[in-house]
This record gives structure tokens, C-alpha cells and sequence, in this order.
């Protein structure tokens, strides 16, 4: 696979060579690294498939919970298959009232519904494998660890490259069929309905998986553990299967998706701000988040290709070792595409470098709160010897302590590379110093992004390797494989731990930029109506100035962080309604059919697994429709109501025939944006972190300290780390994916407000 | 005390007779009735000191704890003053160094100790008399509920009318005092050292007294219930006068100072924007919010006095009939306000029933979310069923549920009396529309806040029966005086968490008001220099337009969201630290005197108090110095390293002799104000409630329900209880404060962010 590197290089080298007018070569290069990293990801999916499957006894298990993803998945996206069509046919008849938006009413719906349907094949597909690659993982680790390994990381790169990559062709062929290359300032405006379609499809698989997985979890600990007092992966158990069936659907699914909209939206509010710097860069300004994209995909390939693995060292350091290489390839292509596409101004590499730095720190400070050797987990540990009580609110401070170091982090990101922005255009007169720095920052999110395939992969590797071991226990293999194993899941839960610190430094980064494109859009269409109308514009009118003291940005932004808490809320109550149902249909089968329990009869797997994914469907609706509805009412409302409640920012409005413009319901909705957006960030990081140090510290006690196993400070951090679960793997994703949900749905109605 | 109410009516009357000249007999009865509101306190403390103070057995409980939160407030204010000499210090040379604002250093100085004395004399003298009143109520308790019941309401009287009154009394003054009388529109501007006074000293009481309570309480529960097995407030506990004690220091002194800030900040924020109607209503519409201070003075001082209680009826009924009066008294001064001051202007009316509607809805919200009967708490008890993990979870649910309904609530409030704003004044011209509707919602804060001094008279009530139960209970009295105690403890409790739900819901619309204080502050000031330059400022301009895509502006809004995650963990951190301390002096006691145990010889309460005092003492300082230094450092640095990541901004800047002001510290600190507010209200909501209802989650399950005391449910309740204390007894209340210290902060330092 390795071998695509050095045509790309040439052909880029190539590119730079040619005259400007030859940069739609750019766009062809990127379309054609996309269909490269979609057959790389089929031959590593086939050297996957190609790999022994284990024993008939392990087929059995797997198959089990192959079955019972598979049916979820099913269910679950015909569910969001309808929530889609019925939002494209709202998004249709809005656009369609306005005379202003009618226009551009089919290209929406259009790139809405291709985006929904790309994400929902990244998410499908890379769970096609996943599930396909846990029990060859398995079968290898009875033979050969470095081999279980290999198999491991190249299942989840399926789901990591078919993410990029798709995520790749999709923005690419969209700004190709839309006139791209014959207007190309105009062009990234039309392609928002993808961003929102992704997201959209995103916060359902996120949810409904979320809400699956730990219903599963909490239910089967619930009665196993504590009542039954039978152990974890007990085939006696009847949710046993499904609670491995979580473990696929809401990391390899959801994540998968999570993180095709974080690319795909990144993207397009990435081209959104180039177009801004069109004097200067021309196309290749607009271009050049897909070349970076690109990028990705050929050093990610190269990364996950040169893992590999003796039988005795740590994993962690081979999979480090494939992210180093990954990283430095990212960044040497960056500096390659900053030579040929924009003018070799180095200061703009400062601001990739900037975001490189800043994924960097975020894994560091993740690893910080989350890992056993540090002081917070340590203290979490400390307080279980005094109960569950005190073990609960050391957690919740912890988890309260956690955006601090984050937010400092994000902060002079932003400023640094805004500034490299700046000084990189220095020589620039045609742009605002403002298009500049924002650009600047936006380099900043590429360059965030510019290694997301290979940590997608790392990312998937801790479910794969998770259900790896769940077959191995279930089917009584012997000791020395179930230790090679616990080495590969060991090292799944770091990468799961590392890769949420990632995803939400690249969310906080990316939601700037998202948020700056939500404000060039509302301007760009003010400028056009103005225009359209033989209107005048003063030049010093921008939309930015939004008008901070008016009660519905005020207002705005209330709802916009209560949003974040009330959606929170209701993920978590669904976890633990879901995982009520349960509960009492395992004590049913165990009263029903005392043999389970003696192990003479086997439980009835596939009842549990429906009723969870009945219960965790019906528990989605809900906080995704009150997301989708929030920004889209509060806009609407504002816009036709809102005119006397904004008129100090009515005397500088713009004026079309001498009636001005109602900017209440975009002002508002920007409040709702970036409120919401804040708030969701510091909600999620406080969930995450704090759910991590949980998880951790129960185990940190189970190596022997403070009594270690079955000692009171144990019995309160199982406490603790059941409250965590909900958390870290149902409220917090769920919450990333909000956060990029709240952007591309204020981008698409954006028109609507005005 | 009722006698002087028709005296001020007939004062006020008359003084609508005179005419316009005459406005400044509005001063005067407003600082008339200020005094007269001290008279009033001063025969309420006298009636209560003159009662029956019980057994020497109880003089002796009385004594200590007396002795202990004597020595505690003695030691606090020494630390609170340190500090506020410090920022004095700073305060004046800030001032002095620019000759812009070097005029005003004096006046700034001298208004911030002027409040934050008053604000230290309201907490003290609040807490003075409470510790006097509890023996004396616990001795009443003995022959009359009725007289039990008034003796504790009148304590609190004293409380709610020294805060209401030097409040009155600290504003009124001072405006006179810097020439008010003769150059009206620009004094308001100059009193925000009296509201940032208030609010450091409120802040620091707040969270001293907040940890204290919390560490011996948390403290004496571990050691005392879990580790030693013994009752609640039983007398072998030698920390138990410590927990006494906290009551007070906690609950009296911190929310007295509390409820004296919000009153001051309040005036001054109201007054600054009644200044841009001057053309309209001249210093009347300046004055308005002293004379709806005074009403509430009087009309508290009415409804106190009418409270009697027979002997069976639940003391409830009695305390909501005085509020009902107090409530209806207030309406009928504020209409007659109205009808004097602004010129008959109904809507305005409006304006102001809005806050108390806000009000009333915020008590009946808090209820739902709180108390047994209904579903949020009960769903909680039952999720003990299944253990403390899904307690905890459940109640951390309700408790991120619990700020929709009050977001929804304030947003309608804001709306409505922006709205009735606009129309009261619609024939207006002399001023803007905007200036119109942001008086409304000053008028509807006003109205929130006019029955303050009843309400904190109620609130105050809740440790007086509290202390005086726990003097009952160590004193060994007949079961029936119990039973009269617990009466009044279970009206003490719902008081407190009404209170409780008023305070959030008047820190939220009083926010609002802040911030466009805060704005308008900065506006005067730009309009000032630019004048003073000979300079020109453009018709358009508004500081309230700020630049949302400014980089300093997304930053400042990251910051001031993650200073209220960071303040409540270190709150919360604190309080676990100082319980510690407890933890280990009680079990040094229990083991080096084993007579303790046994009843044989007595514990050394002293010593736990000592330590208490100087833990919480300690760890008040961090926290508190971290959120004054927040607003300050982002303000002075943005103003001095901002300008080049503000260009969009600066184009239409105002200049001064061809150089422009940069606006980014100005506009960082607006955003950290505006998304530090919004977060921290709804922070404080979700521990407010979220530690209410675990509470009662408890007290449900005592009432025999799921298994009742001593059952597993129990067991799971106990855990969310004390996880919710210190949540809501410390964090939560802190918050409140927090918020309103932010808004005058940067009120105070608005002038050096230019």
C-alpha cells in the first residue's frame, strides 16, 4: 500500500510545476488519492478476512455477535433513513419559500442526503469488518501476538481509511458537479447540506450506540455481577452477547461516524474561509483541505503498513511507533502542499504546526487525568477508602478540574495560529487581516486532522481486540492466550482513552473554525440579497458585530447551553431506562429456566440483544430531534419576531428598498452556536476525563492497592466507575457529535434565518 | 413597626405633588426609610434578646457554638479584610496610572471599602443575632410553637433588614455624597466600587463559611455515623458543636452577604442604565430603584410583623401568608412608584410583575425538582433500589435536567419585559428603542427583588430552627419540645430550598442586567475619551456590537465557561480536604481518650473547631483570588497584546487623534463575563437542585418507603446525600456569588481595559 506514496509526491511535485491555471490538477489529485485510500482499505480488509477463523466454538460466539450487530445496525438505520428524508423534505420546502433560497434548494438536499448516506456506509463498513476481525484477532493470538496485533490494527484501518477517504471523495466530487471549478468562491457555500447530513447521521449511530452499549454494560453488570454474582463474560449470562454487541456498535459505528462528519465538516468550513482568501490563493486556497485530507490517507496507509510487533514488546510502543511515522509523513506533506499551494509562506506551517502540537498536548493532558500513575486517578483511588460518597465527589471534582489545561491549550492555539496567519500574509493587501488570522486557524484544524485516519484505526483497534478477548474467555482457550489478549486489550484501552482526548481537541478546534464559517455565511448572503436588490452596503458592515447586549443573543445563548445539559440528561436517563428493561428480562430467563444458571441450559442471547436495540432505538428519537430542532426554532422564531428586540444593531443594518434586514434570528442562533458549542466542549471534556479517572482508579485499586480486589475502597470504585460509564461512552461522544451537529445545522439553515 | 409604612406613603405622595425640581426628596426617603429599616431591625433584635434563654444546659450547647462562630468570623474578616486592602491598593494604582481614570482612583477606592464594610456589618450583624436567636427559639419551643415560630422569623428579620437597609443606605449615601444631586447621569458610574466591595466580601464569606459547614458536616457524618456508629448531633461526637456552628458561618453569615451584594450590584447596575433615560425621566428614573428598595423595606417589615402561628397549624402556612402580604405590599409600592416616578407609565408595571411572576415560578420549579410528592425525586429513591452507582446517576440526570424549565423561564421573563419596556415608553423619542427595553428588564429585576428582605428573613429562619433542634436534641428535652423543633426544622428546610431556587432565578435576571451595565459602561467610557480628544465617534457605533469571530472574544468566552468548572472543583476539593482534617482529629480523640465513648468524660469540641476554622480559612483563598484575577488578567492582556487579532473590529473603531482604542480586552472580558454567567447559573442549578433532591431522595426513602431506614435503598440514598452537600451547601452558593463578583469586577476594571 506503501507504494501510492511516491506517485502522489511526484504528482504534486508535478502540479507545482504547472502554471495557476492548471490548479484544478489539485482536485484531480485529491479525488484520485480518495479512490487510492478506498482500494487500500479493501486490501488490508481482504488480508483481514483471509486470516484463520478460529475454532468452530469461537465461530459460534462471534457469529452471535456478529448476528446481533448486524441487526442493530439494521434497525437503527432505517430509523435515521426516515428521520433523514422526512429533514430533507423540510430542508426542501424551506428553501423552496424563499425566493432567495429556492435557487439553491436541490443542490442542498442533494449533498445532504449523499452525506447521511456516506456516513452511514462509513460507519457500516467499518463495523463490517470489525466484526469480522475480532475473532481472526482472536484465532492469531493463540498463535502469535505480533501476528493478533497486525490483524487488529488493520481491521480498524478499514474503518479509518474508508472514513477519510470517503469523507475525501465526497466533498470532492460534490464541489466538482456543483461548478467548483468554474466559480469556486461560491461554490463551498453549496456544499453544507453534506457537512449536516454527516452530523446528522452521526448523532443517531453516536447515540443509538452509546445508549446500546451501556444499557448492555449496566444491565448485565447489574444482574450478573452484583446479583447473580456471576463474573464478567460469564456465558451464563444471558446479556452477555449483548453487551459485546455494544462494544461494536457504539465505538466502531459510532466513532466511525463521529469522526467522517469531523473531517467532512472540517473540510467544507475550511473551504468555506479559503474562499475569503481567493485573491490570493485562487483555487488552491479553496483545494487545499483536500490535499491535506489526502495526505492523511497516504500517511496513514504508510503508518499502519510498517506496524509491527515482536512477541514480547508492549503493543502500546509498536502502535506508537506507526503514530510517530504517521505524524512526521503528515507533516512533511503539509510542508510540501504549503510550498506548491500557497506560495511556500512558512509561517502558515507554524499554524499545521500549531494544531499538530495541539493534538499533542490533548493526548498528554487526557493521559494525565485518565492514567493510574498520575496524582488525579491516585487521589479517586484514595477517596474510595472512605465510601462510594467520597469516592463519587473526588471524581466529580476531577472531572470538573479537566477542562482547565484544555481550554489554556485551545486558547493559545487559537491566538498563535492566528497570528502565524497573519504574519504568513503579511504582504497581502487584498484580504481583511481578519480573512488572514481566521484562515490561519483554520490551518491550525488541518493540521489537527491531518493524521485522523491513522488514529481512527488505533481508535477501532480497542473494540476489535476488546471482542478479541470476550471470545477467547468464552471459549475456555488456554491460560497463555488469554495473557496475550489481555496484553492487546490493555493496550485497546488506552488507545480508546487517548483517541477521546483527540476527538475532543479536534471538535473545540474545528468549532471555531465552524463557527467563523457560520458568520462569513450569514454575511456572504446579506452581501448577496443586499446586491440582488440594488442595495447599498456600508463597507465597514460585517456580520461578525453581532450585537452582544441584545436579549435574543442573550437569550440565545442560554438556550444554547441548556441544550448541552438537557441533552446530556436525556442520554443518560435513557442508559439507565434501557438498562432497566434489561435487567428484568435476565431475572426473567433466570427464574424461567433454572438450568442457565447451572450451566446445563443456554440462555436466550438473542432476547436480550432485541430488546436493547427496541430500547435504545426508541431512547435515540428524542435528544437527537431536540438537537436538530433547537437551532432551527430559535432562529425561526427570532426572525420573525425578534425585529424590536434588536434595534440598536438595526441602525447600521443593511437596507434592502429601504427596509432593513431582521438580523435577530442569526444573531441569536450564533449565540445558540457558540454557547452551545463552549458549554458542550467543557461538558464533554469534564465526562470523558472524568468517567476515564473513574474507570481507572477501580482498576488502579484492583493491582493490589487499598485492599485491592473485594476490599471495601474496591466496592466503592466499582461505584464510581458504573457512574462513569454512562458518561465517558454515552453523554460525552454523543456530546462531540453535537457540538458538530450544532454548526452544520446552523450552516444549512443559515438562509432561513434571514 | 407597621406605623411607618402609611408614614413613608404619605411622604411619597406628596412628593409626587411637587414637582420635577422636587426629585431629590426621593433621596431622601429613600435614605429615610433606610434608616428606618435599621430602627426596625434594632427592635426586632431588642424583642428577641429580651426572651427567655432556656436551661444553663442549653446556654452552655448555645455558648459554644456562639464562641465558635464568633472566633470563626472574627479570624474570616481578618483574612477578607487583608485581602481587600491588597486590591485597594491595586485598585487605586491601576487607576492612578492612566490620566483618564486617575481622577476617579479616590472615588473608586473609597466606594469599594465603603462596600465591602457594609457588606461585612450585614454578615455580621446577620450572624449576631442568629446565634443569639437559636437558644432563645429552642427555649420558646418548650411552652409555644406559635411564640417559637415568631421568635425565629424576627432573627431572621434582623438579617434581611440590616442587608436591605445598609444597602439602601451604602448606594444612597454615596451618590449623594459624589455630588448626584448635580450631575446625576455620571454618579451611577462612579458607585461600582461599592458593588465590587460587596461582592469580594460576599465571596469570601460564601465559600468560607460554604467549606466550613460542608467539612463538618461531611466530617462528623464519616467519623461519626459510618466509622463510630452513633446518631446524628449526638454529644459524644466531638465534632459536633463544629457542624452547629456551620450552620451559621455557612448558611447566615454567607447568604446574608450574599443577598447584600446582589441588592447593591443590583441598585448600581439599575441605576447606570435608569441614567440613559434621563432625558426622560430625569433623576427619578435614577432614583426608582432606591425607592423600590425602600418599599421592600417596609413592606418586609409588614409582613414580619403580621406572622402568628397557632399551636397545631403548620408553621408554613404562617411564614407564606407573611410573604403573601410582603408580596402584595410590594406590588402596591411599586405601582404607586410607578405612578409618581414614571409618569404613569403601566407597561413599565408590567415590566416589574414579570420579575415577581419570574419569581414565584422559580420557587415552584425549585419545589418540583426538590420535594418528595414529586416525580424527579422519587424517580431517584427508586433508582436507589439498584444501589448508590444508579442513585448517583439518576440524581446527576436531574440534576443536568433541572436548568431547562428556569433557562426557558428567564428567557420568557427577558423577552416579555424588554417588550413591555419598549411599549411603556413607545412615545419617547429621546431615547433608543434599545435603551427603552433594557429599563424593562431592569424594572422586572427591581421587581424580583422587592420583597428581598422578607425572603432573606425566611431564609435565615432555616438555620435558627436548625441550631435550636440540635440544642434541644444535646440537651435532653421531653420528647414533645422535640416535636415542635422538627416542625420548625422542616419548615427551616423548605424555606431554605425555596430561598434557594429564588436566589439562582434573581443572580440570573440580575446578570442580565449587569452585563448591559457592563456594556453601557464601557460605551461611556469610549464616548468619554473620544470627547475628550476632540476625537469624533460615528452615530452607529455601539460597544455593544462586539466582534464574535474575534479570537480574544471566542477565548475570553472558553475562559470565563472553564474559571466556573475549575471554581467549583476547587470548592468542591475543599471541602473534602478540611472533612479530612476533621476526620483524623475526631478519631485522635476517640482513641487518646476512650472515656469519650463511653459519656464518661467530655470531648474536646474547641479543638475541632479550631481546626475547621483555619482549614476552611485556608482553602477559601485560591478559589476566591482565582476568580477575581481571571476577568483582570484577560482584560489587561488582550488590552495590551489584542489589537492585531481584532482587525475586523478596529476598522470602525472610534479614533483619537488618528489612533484607535483597541477594543479586544474590552470585548474578551464582555465575552468572559456574558459565557461565564450563563454557565455558572446553570452549573448552579444543576448542584443546587441536584444536591436538593438527593437529599430528599433520602428523607423519602426514611418515610418507610423501599425498605425505609436501615435498608439497602437507605444505604444508596445516604451515599447521594452526601455527595449532593457540597454540592449544594458549598459549590452552588458559591457560584451565585461568583457570577455577580465577575459582573462587578469588570465593572470596576472596565476603565483599565482601554
Amino acid at each position: 500500500m506503501a507504494l501510492s506514496f511516491p506517485a502522489v509526491t511526484a504528482a504534486i511535485w508535478q502540479a507545482g510545476e504547472t502554471t495557476a491555471g492548471n490548479d484544478n490538477l489539485y482536485l484531480w489529485i485529491a479525488l484520485a488519492t480518495g479512490v487510492l485510500g478506498l482500494v487500500a482499505a479493501f486490501f488490508f480488509a481482504r488480508s483481514v478476512l483471509g486470516s484463520d477463523a478460529g475454532t468452530p466454538e469461537m465461530r459460534r460466539i462471534s457469529d452471535a455477535i456478529r448476528q446481533g450487530a448486524e441487526a442493530f445496525m439494521k434497525r437503527q438505520y432505517s430509523t435515521i433513513a426516515m428521520i433523514a428524508i422526512v429533514l430533507a423534505v423540510v430542508l426542501y420546502i424551506g428553501y423552496r419559500l424563499s425566493p432567495f433560497t429556492a435557487p439553491y434548494a436541490n443542490k442542498v438536499v442533494i449533498s445532504f442526503l449523499i452525506g447521511a448516506t456516506c456516513s452511514a456506509l462509513s460507519g457500516q463498513t467499518g463495523m463490517w469488518v470489525s466484526i469480522r476481525a475480532n475473532i481472526r484477532t482472536a484465532a492469531a493470538a493463540r498463535t502469535s501476538l505480533g501476528k493478533a496485533l497486525q490483524l487488529a490494527l488493520h481491521g480498524g484501518a478499514v474503518t479509518g481509511l474508508v472514513v477519510v477517504g470517503l469523507s475525501l471523495l465526497g466533498v470532492g466530487l460534490l464541489f466538482l458537479s456543483f461548478g467548483g471549478l468554474s466559480h469556486p468562491q461560491q461554490t463551498p457555500y453549496e456544499l453544507v447540506g453534506f457537512g449536516f447530513g454527516a452530523s446528522l447521521v452521526a448523532l443517531f449511530a453516536q447515540l443509538g450506540g452509546g445508549i446500546y452499549t451501556k444499557a448492555a454494560d449496566v444491565g448485565a453488570d447489574l444482574v450478573g455481577k452484583v446479583e447473580a454474582g456471576i463474573p464478567e463474560d460469564d456465558p451464563r449470562n444471558p446479556a452477555v452477547i449483548a453487551d459485546l454487541v455494544g462494544d461494536n456498535v457504539g465505538d466502531c459505528a459510532g466513532r466511525g461516524a463521529d469522526i467522517f462528519e469531523s473531517t467532512a465538516a472540517e473540510n467544507v468550513g475550511a473551504m468555506i474561509l479559503g474562499a475569503a482568501l481567493y485573491p490570493v490563493f485562487g483555487l488552491k486556497g479553496i483545494l487545499f483541505p483536500l490535499i491535506v485530507q489526502a495526505i492523511n490517507l497516504v500517511a496513514s496507509v504508510v503508518g499502519v503498513s510498517i506496524v509491527h510487533s515482536g512477541e514480547t514488546e508492549d503493543p502500546m510502543h509498536a502502535l506508537n511507533r506507526g503514530y510517530y511515522v504517521t505524524s512526521l509523513l503528515a507533516l512533511a506533506g503539509f510542508a510540501a502542499a504549503i510550498y506548491f499551494m500557497l506560495g511556500a509562506r512558512w509561517w502558515l506551517l507554524g499554524s499545521g504546526i500549531c494544531g499538530i502540537v495541539t493534538s499533542f498536548l490533548f493526548v498528554r493532558i487526557t493521559e494525565y487525568y485518565t492514567e493510574t500513575r498520575f496524582r488525579p486517578v491516585q487521589n479517586i483511588a484514595k477517596a474510595s477508602l472512605t465510601g462510594p460518597a467520597t469516592n463519587i465527589i473526588q471524581g466529580l471534582a476531577v472531572g470538573m478540574e479537566t477542562p482547565a489545561l484544555p481550554v489554556v491549550v485551545i486558547s493559545a492555539a487559537l491566538l498563535t495560529s492566528y497570528y502565524f496567519g497573519v504574519r504568513g500574509l503579511a504582504d497581502v493587501t487584498t484580504v481583511s487581516t481578519y480573512a488572514k488570522g481566521i484562515y490561519g486557524t483554520a490551518i491550525a484544524t488541518m493540521g489537527m486532522l491531518s493524521s485522523a485516519a491513522y488514529i481512527l484505526a488505533m481508535d477501532t483497534f480497542g473494540p476489535i481486540t476488546d471482542n478479541a478477548g470476550g471470545i477467547i474467555e468464552m471459549s475456555d482457550q488456554p491460560h497463555e492466550v488469554r495473557e496475550k489478549t489481555d496484553k492487546l486489550d490493555a493496550a485497546g484501552n488506552t488507545t480508546k482513552a487517548l483517541t477521546k482526548g483527540y476527538a475532543i481537541g479536534s471538535a473545540s478546534l474545528a468549532a471555531f473554525l465552524l463557527f467563523s464559517a457560520y458568520l462569513a455565511t450569514i454575511h456572504d448572503i446579506v452581501h448577496q440579497r443586499v446586491a440582488a436588490a440594488g442595495g447599498v452596503l456600508p463597507d465597514s458592515w460585517s456580520f461578525s458585530n453581532v450585537n452582544l447586549a441584545s436579549v435574543p443573543v442573550f437569550v440565545g445563548a442560554l438556550l444554547g447551553a441548556m441544550l448541552t445539559y438537557l441533552f446530556s440528561s436525556m442520554a443518560i436517563k435513557a442508559v439507565g431506562r434501557a438498562a432497566q428493561m434489561v435487567v428484568q428480562d435476565v431475572r426473567e430467563q433466570f427464574r424461567d429456566n433454572p438450568g442457565i444458571m447451572e450451566g446445563t441450559s443456554q440462555p436466550d442471547y438473542g432476547r436480550c440483544v432485541r430488546i436493547v436495540t427496541t430500547a435504545a432505538l426508541k431512547e435515540m428519537v428524542l435528544p437527537g430531534v431536540l438537537a436538530v430542532s433547537m437551532p432551527l426554532v430559535v432562529g425561526v422564531i427570532f426572525r420573525h419576531f425578534g425585529a424590536e428586540f434588536n434595534p440598536g444593531a438595526l441602525a447600521e443594518t443593511p437596507m434592502i428598498n429601504g427596509k432593513s434586514i431582521n438580523l435577530s434570528g442569526a444573531e441569536a442562533v450564533a449565540a445558540l452556536l457558540m454557547v452551545g458549542t463552549i458549554s458542550g466542549i467543557l461538558l464533554a471534556m469534564l465526562m470523558n476525563n472524568g468517567g476515564g479517572a473513574w474507570d481507572n482508579a477501580k482498576k488502579y485499586i484492583e493491582t493490589g492497592v487499598y485492599g485491592g480486589k473485594r476490599s471495601e475502597a474496591h466496592k466503592a470504585a466499582v461505584v464510581g466507575d458504573t457512574v462513569g460509564d454512562p458518561f465517558k461512552d454515552t453523554a460525552g461522544p454523543s456530546l462531540h457529535v453535537l457540538i458538530k451537529l450544532l454548526a452544520t445545522v446552523t450552516l444549512v439553515l443559515a438562509p432561513l434565518f434571514l
